[in-house]
């Protein structure tokens, strides 16, 4: 089928944590691709209408023509969902690891996506966008923490996957917030939040942290500078 | 690796939708496996620690020693979260056609499992278990129906997918409470959602519902009886 030969256009945001999953994906796969910033503030008019009718980033035009992302054509597949759009990738790039071919380790990887959909993730809105305590942010380390490999580098052992894909935008983007003050929260509480990841309690999450912020993948692909000044105008403290 | 021929174990209770879910891709599978009942009323003392922490069904044993569901074996795997077992049971029986082998095949089913998701399922949770109007229900079929192709018997084309085996088990619980006024909502909203559901412009739609629930693996799992009694202790109008 050779399906890694056709087009690939990523409309895609450098703020948003969802595309910057795909955009990970993307890279580990060393696909080649097209990509596109949508300016979330001002979106084109032709995007919904021609691309993603639910108006959000990620989403990718695949196959058809070779054209520029302002005009999509109408015979490529639009695929949108920035977790369908993971294991697209991988289905594309079946060499580039991101899925292993061992069913009971890629039942893994999706149960870890799972759990950062449903503990960590809501806990980095919940505490970024809407103020709330930190304490969920702690609780969603915690369950992350606890899915960790006893060895291992990654979400599920020594291969960097489409799990480690889809939590390492969500970790980025708190510790950029945290480390600023970006946020719905009381001034201090990004350092709070900080200081208490700190403890030994945290060392096997932390560890595995550290070493996602340093993988190629997302080392490429995080653009910190655009994020730290995105959130410096929504977070202004006046 | 031959996966397939390890034991299975899946723990769950026939009113469970999402457990259903599971049963369902067994049965296109045509794979071996022990099922064993977990009264959600009543849960056995060792089910949270020695099978789903979350204690909650489905939930599969997986490879090990063949042992009896009672006394699960610390050398299986344990694996839980409806959406992650289908996706297991897809990978182990690949010649299943749960997942067909194209990319963007692939792709659609998982889009169309996150419609079921985000719209229809949560729908179904408002009118059924909360008593809230019908008209999100409504909504949920239309977001269904449009995703249907203009061709094919099922969600993406002509096969039967995880794209089906997630969405039945809602279908097929809203249908029984409806026809049997069983829900949290007013006396006779169940009719009214039947007859609304009747008009011409959910023709697509009701064709492809009524496929579902003549699907030979959807009517081997589904238990109707046990889902109206427990349906009608649980909405007992006095
Ligand atoms: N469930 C979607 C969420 C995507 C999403 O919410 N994207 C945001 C940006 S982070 C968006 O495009 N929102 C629309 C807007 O800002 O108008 C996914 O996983 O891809
Ligand atoms: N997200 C889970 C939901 C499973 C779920 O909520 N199961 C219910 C029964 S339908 C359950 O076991 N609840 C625990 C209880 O009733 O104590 C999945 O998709 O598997």
């Amino acid at each position: 089928m050779a399906h890694n030969t056709e087009q690939l256009t990523l409309y895609t945001a450098k703020i948003c944590p969802y595309a910057h999953r795909v955009e990970i994906a993307l890279a580990e796969a060393k696909a080649s691709f097209k990509s596109y910033q949508i300016d979330l503030q001002n979106k084109p008019e032709w995007y919904a209408p021609q691309v993603n009718p639910a108006s959000k980033v990620p989403a990718v035009a695949y196959g058809g023509p070779d054209v520029p992302p302002e005009t999509p054509s109408p015979k490529s597949t639009k695929i949108a969902e920035s977790l369908v759009l993971v294991e697209f990738v991988a289905d594309l790039y079946p060499e580039s690891g991101l899925l292993p071919k061992d069913p009971v380790l890629r039942a893994k990887a999706r149960f870890f996506i799972e759990v950062v959909s449903s503990k960590f993730s809501p806990s980095y809105v919940g505490f970024v966008l809407r103020g709330e305590s930190y304490d969920n942010v702690l609780k969603g380390v915690e369950a992350i923490q606890e899915l960790l490999p006893e060895s291992g580098k990654y979400a599920i052992g020594d291969e960097f996957t489409i799990a480690d894909a889809a939590f390492t935008p969500f970790f980025a983007r708190l510790k950029i917030a945290a480390e600023n003050e970006f946020g719905k929260y009381e001034l201090g509480s990004g350092r709070k939040l900080l200081d208490a990841l700190e403890s030994p309690k945290y060392a096997k999450f932390n560890a595995y942290a550290g070493r996602l912020l340093e993988r190629p993948s997302v080392k490429a692909t995080l653009d910190e500078d655009s994020i730290r000044s995105t959130y410096g105008v929504r977070f202004a403290r006046t």
